[in-house]
């Protein structure tokens, strides 16, 4: 008797076939604000049967793809450091296979574990960031690891000037004025991402996409919404602008919060955000 | 004792004295994804109080119009056949009187019954579909009657290149090379809406609005929402085109799902565009 | 590399060396009023998770018991043929390889390609029946596949006096006085439950529990809540009655609508009842 | 062609041809705390589709009454005064035409409308009030037409030892005080109803039932749910009491609030009392 | 032991070093529709947590703003003489005290008392208003203080040509008409809002935003969203023309209704243009 | 100008001179399934407005006791640890100021810090503990700080025989066994409890409430909701139980998740045992 669970998109290539691997992390104890987007990588599987299979984006369809869905870690909830260390587990152990790691968050912060894999493999990485915040902050009421600090973490080991912003438009002052002097922070939008993009040339890049740098009319299903923020088509071209043109190694998909919205409208943008993401990888 | 119940608008023209005769079909049997268009109907009539009658964007009033609510037909959830009948016996009565049926869905397979019935009387039929999904499914898991097929069930009578389609951006890879020899299938948005309309010259028209053609961010409210969708200005805009430059003889307007957007904005949206299509068909 | 998806409460004895099989059936097209029953299986599965495997009532646990847990069938919405058909298909198989299967719906009306499956193995089986409503209508607007006339649709092969049903307190005058010449209905409650299982001997027993049984307090996530029905100790205890004094042969839990309770109240009741009854059936 | 609209239960006696007449005054605007009693009527005909017409606890079906639903009236929100005026209006006309008026609110204001419409054809009126709250402020910020005042207000014109209150279980100490010199207040339950019916002989009797007398647990939907109330079976059980033993004039029903309950369970079950309290009254 | 009680964003300098007081005016009872604007100004204070002090737009933070947040006004519900006086009374204390007043809605009716304040002060007032709506009506079913009475009201005393409209979208046909005559009344769009701050010269200016100017894309949390509004971008920069080029003496902020927005998005939205109005008025 | 900003029920009595002492501690970062509570403290005060003062339970009043509500906590989340060490300063410093603590959770975790001060003032502390939880885990996936261990980690410095734990029905295995030697558990209600107060002569007592020992029909609204639990009404009796007949030292009340029940009744249940506890505890 087959046993019919629920995959990202029904996908099903086995580990040792696919190319891309992807996980879950459902992990959302440092939120400052609204959490659950610890529930995002479940219900974007029990959702996605709601969306085709074929992109008219980009004429090309999942079925031609071949990505394992290695489902949820379970993570410890309340302890980062614990979480961290198992996502990067997970992660260089899919890198070290010769896969894409494509990790579901959760909060931002579970994106450190997966960095610091690729780091480990690609010492002179870039991060491309899309995001609405700064996630800046050097610590937050004396905890230094949090969504609003998984960017500094990076930092700390990426080093100056190898850490792309773009979209941002929240954060304290002082993380401006620091970003100044360490990343190249774009604010509101994705001008200069061609540029840059094209700057990089060979250079490994891992790209964390944050989707609350979607407007909130798009995507309320989040955390902390900041209006102002892009729309979809902006977004789903600024994507394919990063992952068609550069040396992409990694990527993740963070901070959709399900239970924040409950008409299931945000859950189906990020799941054809992540549909889109996956054909560009794997074309 | 007056008895006050509510009608779309609280119009109350008698049938005899109508031109235009509104009636709900309250039926979501198929419906693949999140059901609940069944409440469409029943909930814009409730909600329609919210609304000034006037349009500002036609100059023009709901008073100024001869319409008659026949309210919802009562049917038999679970059997598309015996519903498709009764929705073909009610627009052919209203179409035999001479008088133009507004049909308020339901998911989007009861627009079938009121193809079929506009068909009948008007052989030259053809058909505008704002949606988007292509719709154009020959089955689904053995199902032919199907909210994801009703617009190649229309096809089946219709025939080659009578239906044109616009702001699709969701189907099978299938749906959209078969559309290519049988269907004029605009891919996104309305571009050539205009032309399109000038060409059709005084064909008869049946105008079918599954409302999902929205972006979610306009309009949570449906079972399976499409990002990447139109705004509610450039719909608008869209129906005017349609509704003031053809011989329309028949329209509906389906997919509001208001169990799915606990806000109402999603029928408030669907009850202006009603609003203004009233008034458009009858000034 | 681990898969690591949603099976209920984390069960994964394969198949063959299973007791106890699940199978979910997501159908809600006959739904008279609110749909959403569909969802049931896979959030049960995705939040079963917040529930301990250890039954401080049965002092016993899950790990002590051997199920497989098949997923979810998918089923052709819209068409109540052949979605019971694929039912009954799948609960034949399970019966003959020995095993128990235990359905959770969706609406009613799937209980019955389970209860025909059923009936084929043991001819002179018995049903017992929980529920809020008789589901006894001969049919509803031309309808006779319906969640509302499931009870009716077993008589038919199961015959007169074969069918107890309990907390009954809805249904039209016709069902009522039908039901006196026909199956064994007591109204409101439970009483005489012991002495009618005590009669029941060796017989095979089909026990069908529609969660609505529940008073609305209790269980507020269902289709059509009926004020005035029993609380969670008295049906957990009637359904240990069934369990463990009959010779059970297959068993259904139906009705649990997710997105009729945005609490996960009532999936949890669903979740706790579905813990106790697989370890009832199994110790 | 028929007009198929929503009238409660579908019951369609004509007004001449009415025992009882049923009608809506959706108003809240001196709700204290949370709003959203004034979309009760519209939102309880609406569902009444869920409910069955016959009664298993009194074995009598709605299609043996003679009931008209007035539909609702339109009410000046924001002006208690003139609100008054219009229900007071409404119930004498139905009480000169010699039938039963069936109130539906709205917030408890409502009430006085047509208490004082009673009490005038009726002057040695008895109030029977079911409620959590004992409603006797004199007056809350300078306000005197207000929710939490209405029976005070109607104790100025019945006049001492002629309302007899149940299930209270709120109120400041200053109500409670002066309750013992002016009312029949009995707090918590419905200890002493038999005897006080009894008690009143051929007197008539305004029956109003606040729902939030209701245990939270069965009816959230209300705008100031207050925990310890009463269950299901014992409110309809005190409502067949009054009812059946005492010379009833005019009955209201407030307080349902249904946006206060995305369930719609608690809409559910104020309509199974409607249909309960209607069959008493007409038997 | 410090007391730490919600202010907005945490805003705490004294009332007599304040430039700025910020309160609360949690009054909905005149709402035609959906009501629940009495909670905006108590669910903004609890969820300015969310937001940073910090403005991108404006390089500029809230902690170099001297704002007293004076809490909410405690207003008798169901009285709007009553309430438009308390409000008056308050706006006018701070008038006098040479600080300026930015009021927090509750709905629009609420502007008429703050309006009257600074009329009193400022006889030469202009009114600057951005709304979805005219707010002309003369009455409603016999009511003259109302939501959509309001611009009319304070019309009243201001006299022709001082009433300066934007975004206006939906009103009857008749106050459409008025409007000709007497308010400068601009539809759909900021379009001449420039050129009209041009010639205010050194008017003095209270300006009222309707947050339903916006579309309910971007703000379904209003109680009657009107379809084909503005972007937040586009009204932010409107707000920014008003505050930055006018003799601005007093300000509101209006019809944000929390529980029509379960996501929280609305009131984000609403604290975003809090946040950025308090930084134009004290920069 | 006054500054009316929410405490809980309005409660000013100034630090010096209040008896009692209530803050929030709003953290939820090691719920295992629905976060939320965090919200708690914060809604309940601003919920607390829908509440008298007075309780007919106890002819008492809130304006009786000399409470100070010292706001909530700036807890840092993530980081259980600073948080725990913040918890027990703020009780410790109540404590010594020989006042009585009421702390209003977020999760269970939070009582631990609270437990430990109490602790170290009375080191013959007993504890109370009310529950559905054992909350006796070891340790969940490496975490030793967590709401399901809470009850664990204060058996280790309280020690064998203190704890007396009552309403549990959820736990593992192991935590069932590990109790029988180790606390006082009493399954499923409240059997015992009078004996066991009277039992504990003068020794200090620490009593803690997780709400969730109710059932969900009472209080849905809470992370991880267990059937079978206590009503109202049972609850708050033995509530009192233990505040009238024991030497009390400090008491909390946790685990209420407000965004888990948008009807707001869960969130009026814990106000109103809430206060029914101050009432009590000050009388």
């Amino acid at each position: 008797m087959q046993q019919q669970l629920d995959t990202m998109f029904g996908l099903n290539t086995p580990y040792s076939a696919a190319r891309t691997v992807i996980f879950g992390a459902p992990f959302d104890s440092t939120t400052s604000f609204r959490p659950g987007t610890r529930f995002a990588p479940r219900t974007m599987r029990g959702e996605a049967y709601g969306l085709e299979n074929y992109s008219p984006y980009q004429d090309a369809d999942l079925s031609d793809t071949a990505v394992f869905d290695a489902g949820d870690l379970e993570l410890p909830m309340g302890d980062s450091r614990l979480t961290l260390d198992m996502i990067e587990r997970q992660t260089t152990e899919i890198l070290t296979d010769g896969k894409f790691p494509l990790l579901i968050g959760g909060e931002h912060l579970v994106s450190l574990g997966a960095i610091r894999a690729a780091y480990k493999k690609y010492p002179n990485l870039r991060l491309i960031h899309f995001d609405a915040h700064t996630d800046l902050r050097d610590e937050y009421l004396g905890v230094t690891l949090s969504h609003a600090s998984v960017i500094r973490r990076a930092w700390e080991f990426l080093g100056d000037g190898k850490i792309f912003q773009f979209g941002i438009r929240s954060g304290d002052r002082d993380e401006f004025i620091w970003a100044k002097n360490h990343t190249h922070l774009h604010k509101f939008d994705f001008v200069g991402l061609a540029e840059t993009v094209a700057n990089l040339g060979g250079y490994p890049v891992y790209f964390t996409v944050d989707l609350d740098v979607l407007d909130p009319a798009v995507f309320p299903g989040t955390g902390t919404p900041e209006a102002g923020g892009t729309d979809f088509m902006t977004l789903l071209n600024a994507i394919f602008t990063v992952i068609k043109n550069t040396n992409i190694v990694a990527m993740d998909m963070v901070e959709l919060c399900p239970p924040c919205d409950h008409s299931g409208a945000s859950t189906a943008v990020a799941l054809k955000l992540l549909r889109e993401a996956i054909i560009a990888i794997e074309m």
